[in-house]
């Protein structure tokens, strides 16, 4: 039998899919399993983009252009005007979901062998992209005693070798929920303008900030034209996951030029998908408010139940849909798997994802757990309370 | 500004692709452009697959499997049982088109550094993915004076090395519309068994055979279960090029759970499309039936025309809906470019793909051009008018 590739066999598993097998456990014991391990939401995919599905009448379902349909690059360009960010469909290639648009970007900026800076915990995949451009990546270390905030100049510094060639932020972050301030986008700036890097900002939950706050786009510093790199996905922004439209913005041209040859060799992005995201662009204000409210909501369950709960702590993110809170347990994975595989409360449990796989780091992670409030009110009360209960059993918890 | 990457600048630009602009010139000149190459055809997408898209009903488009639907996979494994091809919904991952498949294929099995054997002129985007995947390409020599046949066992041979991890066919072939017999595949599972390679073997014009030939799989070859990898598409299958479902498909369980990882890591392939391409396998053997008789029909035409023109010559492939053709010119680059810039017939012009881009080797296919049949006969007529003129005034025309 012939070898297969060590490149491979170095891809990670998820960390989010890796349950699934122990969930089905769960499930063959007759038991509710509450989701709260992936980020698929149940909020409803806006009707004005499922319509212009509906409403096909092409007679041959054609390649798009490589870079995405014009019509659907023009109209974005003013979905971002409208968030002051100003570009041209020339600066737009569509990918499928944001995963095809960080590829592109690591693919055109970075050589193999060659380095990126991330803030750890991280959104788990860009493990995967990295080993799949070749990339190294860097973690340096965000605390959740701080709330995940961007870790101080001198770490960035320290880790900025002559290998390094961008920074990757997720803004507000996966897993972590935390939102970047436009004085901590400031900071990052200034060190991406000095070493003179690249800065790639994975902004696919943009529209998602609570209390007021609002969101600073990498694309709003100035003096970064050629650095910038903007990563967005409509996955999240109308809970349409499954069409797989994402995109990377820049306005280096050579970044540019290179990123569509990676896109031409794959022809074109999904042309239905394409055409659900270009409709989606007419969603409503008050769609993403009853979203906004819906998720504050969400959030505010979340926290305050894992507060309660004796020697947990959680951060009160100010964006996403996702915290990762501080479990008074050994071992995360073990925990998450033991919740599927031999907990029930009322005979339901929960299925959360384990921060381990959020870090880069080894050993990093083990007493934290990533929670994706995806689910109604009444379903995340009921999982906090599975949790809680759970966190009086397990054979694994750490002494208070 | 930053550097970018030298793996980026390694990208081919596509060869079907860079004439676009020049294609814009002429159209700017109000001249009708025979869009002969690129491989979308003008066949009618199955209304059976059409109208499952019109009738999606969820409320969330959520991701799929990140193999694909299983629904899907168990559907389409009963089409290969079809075609005597027996494998599970468990040995198939569905892929953003073959593009995808192919890259996981080649990332599964071949590391950085390691050396893939294609028959050349090759499909141009083999290069991208190579390229992509670190992979080095090793092209052997199939001639047009043979109709580009398999190249004799010895050629194969000479460039086995111990880097080399698997040989890479296109079954038809695109460019060369070439079919492969049983007993050339047979050759190449002794090759494949000998040196312990992989096969991986791109039928995604299956369906397309002509003058009473059938198809032999490289799934049909005995004792290489894990050796082989198939890779399809439904794009011309279906005439769905723009749904970006393909899917790879192998028995070998080391390279599925490798590969997996990486379908993992981008989350899942598109949504609407699995629904379209599940739905298009109940498309009616009538619908084949026709198409089948349409693009001979075509065949026939460009093959009788070319051949007619003084120092042209096409072989009479049996299968795909393409043709590589001898020219009388010097350079297949420039010619291809001057029929967009320079050229006319009745206000009319032709565009074609130069060979050059199909081949690995610097210097080879500049007298050859691909022609994809992917338009109406009389269109077709149309353009071969166009070029049997194009050829009597063509200033880099080679004498006879």
């Amino acid at each position: 039998m012939p070898k297969i590739s060590i490149k491979g066999r170095m891809m990670p598993e998820s960390p989010i899919r890796k349950l699934v097998p122990y969930a089905e456990v769960a499930k063959g014991k007759g038991r509710k399993v509450f989701h709260l391990n992936i980020g698929q939401p149940d909020i409803h995919t806006p009707e004005v983009a499922l319509n212009a599905i509906r409403n096909f009448s092409d007679k041959v379902v054609a390649y798009s252009h490589s870079a995405g349909n014009l019509s659907y690059r023009k109209k974005l360009a003013k979905y971002y005007k409208k968030h002051n960010i100003e570009i041209t469909a020339d600066e737009i290639i569509i990918g499928a979901g944001a995963s095809e648009a960080i590829l592109f970007a690591m693919q055109s900026c970075i050589d193999p062998g060659d380095e990126i800076i991330i803030p750890e915990p991280f959104y788990a995949n860009y493990n995967g992209f990295a080993i799949n451009a070749g990339v190294v990546v860097k973690p340096i270390f965000s605390s959740i005693e701080t709330g995940f905030a961007l870790p101080p100049i001198a770490d960035f510094e320290k880790s900025i070798t002559e290998k390094t060639k961008a920074i990757l932020i997720c803004n507000p972050n996966n897993p972590t929920g935390y939102l970047y301030s436009k004085e901590e986008m400031e900071t990052l700036g200034k060190i991406v303008k000095k070493y003179d890097l690249y800065l790639i900002a994975d902004e696919v939950y943009r529209e998602f900030c609570y209390d007021g706050e609002t969101h600073f786009s990498a694309m709003h510093l100035e003096g970064l034209e050629n650095n910038v790199i903007l990563i967005d996905s409509v996955s999240k922004r109308y809970s349409a996951c499954g069409v797989r439209i994402g995109c990377m913005i820049s306005k280096n041209k050579e970044v540019m030029q290179t990123a569509l040859k990676f896109a031409q060799a794959r022809l074109s992005p999904p042309s239905f998908g394409q055409i659900a995201a270009e409709a989606a662009i007419d969603t409503s204000d008050s769609y993403f408010d009853e979203v906004i409210v819906e998720y504050l909501a969400r959030r505010d369950v979340v926290v305050e139940e894992i507060n309660k709960m004796p020697g947990a702590f959680c951060p009160n993110p100010k964006g996403a849909f996702y915290v990762v809170a501080k479990l008074p347990i050994d071992d995360s994975d073990k925990f998450c798997q033991w919740l599927l595989e031999d907990f029930e409360y009322e005979n339901q449990t929960v299925m959360l994802a384990p921060a381990s796989g959020f870090y880069s780091t080894k050993g990093r992670g083990k007493d934290e757990v990533r929670i994706s409030y995806v689910l109604k009110v009444d379903d995340l009360k009921g999982a906090m309370k599975c949790l809680s209960e759970a966190l009086k059993v397990y054979p694994g918890r750490t002494k208070l």
